[in-house]
């Protein structure tokens, strides 16, 4: 299936786009959170936040009093869109300088999610995304508390990836300078636990948390 | 100096809430990209990109040629968002989930940079912004690269930083439930140089790439 339309295809340094959801899933369900771009008042606005796919549905979540999330469903298109930082690209020369990345652009248009189950299950695929196995330890959400959140669907019928890796490409000429060239690798990591102050001693972490787990 | 107006107010959880350069500064300095939001045709666009702050100046850079870039200066606005991830927040209850972070969000108007001195310093900082000390050490640009590539400013006068730090905050009948709780850390981190397959060993890491200097 490819997901490619006129909007999403990347024009510049076609060869770094793709269009298969083989590709273009496995960058969203890697990423820790994304940007949500739409318009409000007619200046475009971004906001980051975390996100779930589910199939071919890539959910977001927030406060149902939220002004921005109001601004989101209906017809207005947005745009979400996803990046993973690998490396940072040195060059021989300034102007190759770049980043190792994947990135993701998604096109659609948000809808409420008024189905309770779907609700459910959109809010747990989003708990299990940030930390997989949380959502069965903890208390689940209430109905005051589900009341309290608004859940937006985008289909992902029009999105695309772009992807740069490797080395760095420099101008034939420079290859023969005596500079320092490669890739320095980034990447979000996941650190330390640091229990919550009133945590009684009692209380160990569950190996869903443990290193190695995450 | 205030960067607040009206449309940067933060609404939700208005303690959240940040407009001194003092705390917004520092956010855009340590991030290594922002998320560019501006209307194309009628939608947003979301694009990751590099960039640099100099003062009271943001700048964004890309190819001539890109016809988004193309589409960012003038009188349209456009927003840019940054930002740093600190920690997954893990609370009691599945509704007191969050993540730690430290967010800015800029409205403006995107400018060609036409003056060559500014456009030269711009370059500079942004690839100083990416690795200190690398431009002194690479092939600088020359007039054919500099012509193929648009700098940006986005002048700072209208922005707000959200920032969550610390525990979760649950309910209070939650902190009795024998659950783990606190904060995961994240952070984005330089890990290894792994070299061009094609440099010369007999060229070494310089310093300022060596750890401890990143």
């Amino acid at each position: 299936m490819t997901l490619k339309t006129e909007r999403t295809r990347v024009r510049r340094i076609p060869e770094r786009g793709h269009y298969d959801k083989e590709i273009i899933y496995p960058i969203i369900d890697e990423a820790l959170y994304c940007h949500v771009g739409f318009n409000h008042n007619g200046s475009p606005v971004v906001i980051p936040t975390i996100h779930a796919r589910t199939n071919g549905t890539l959910y977001i979540h927030g406060s149902a009093a939220s002004r921005l999330l109001k601004s989101i469903p209906g017809e207005n298109n947005i745009c979400v869109t996803i990046t993973l930082v690998d490396g940072i690209v040195l060059a021989r020369s300034a102007f190759h300088h770049s980043l190792n990345y994947r990135s993701v652009v998604i096109f659609g248009k948000g809808e409420i999610v008024e189905d309770p189950q779907e609700k459910w299950n959109a809010l747990k695929a989003v708990s299990d995304h940030l930390v997989p196995n949380r959502w069965d330890d903890v208390r689940e959400p209430n109905q005051k508390e589900l009341d309290a959140t608004t859940v937006i669907s985008i289909s992902l019928e029009e999105a695309s990836a772009k992807i740069r890796s490797g080395p760095p490409g420099d101008d034939d000429a420079d290859y023969a300078l005596p500079i320092w060239a490669g890739v320095l690798t980034t990447e979000l990591k996941k650190g330390t636990l640091i229990p919550d102050p009133v945590l009684p001693d009692s209380i160990g972490i569950p190996d869903y948390l443990k290193k190695g787990s995450l």
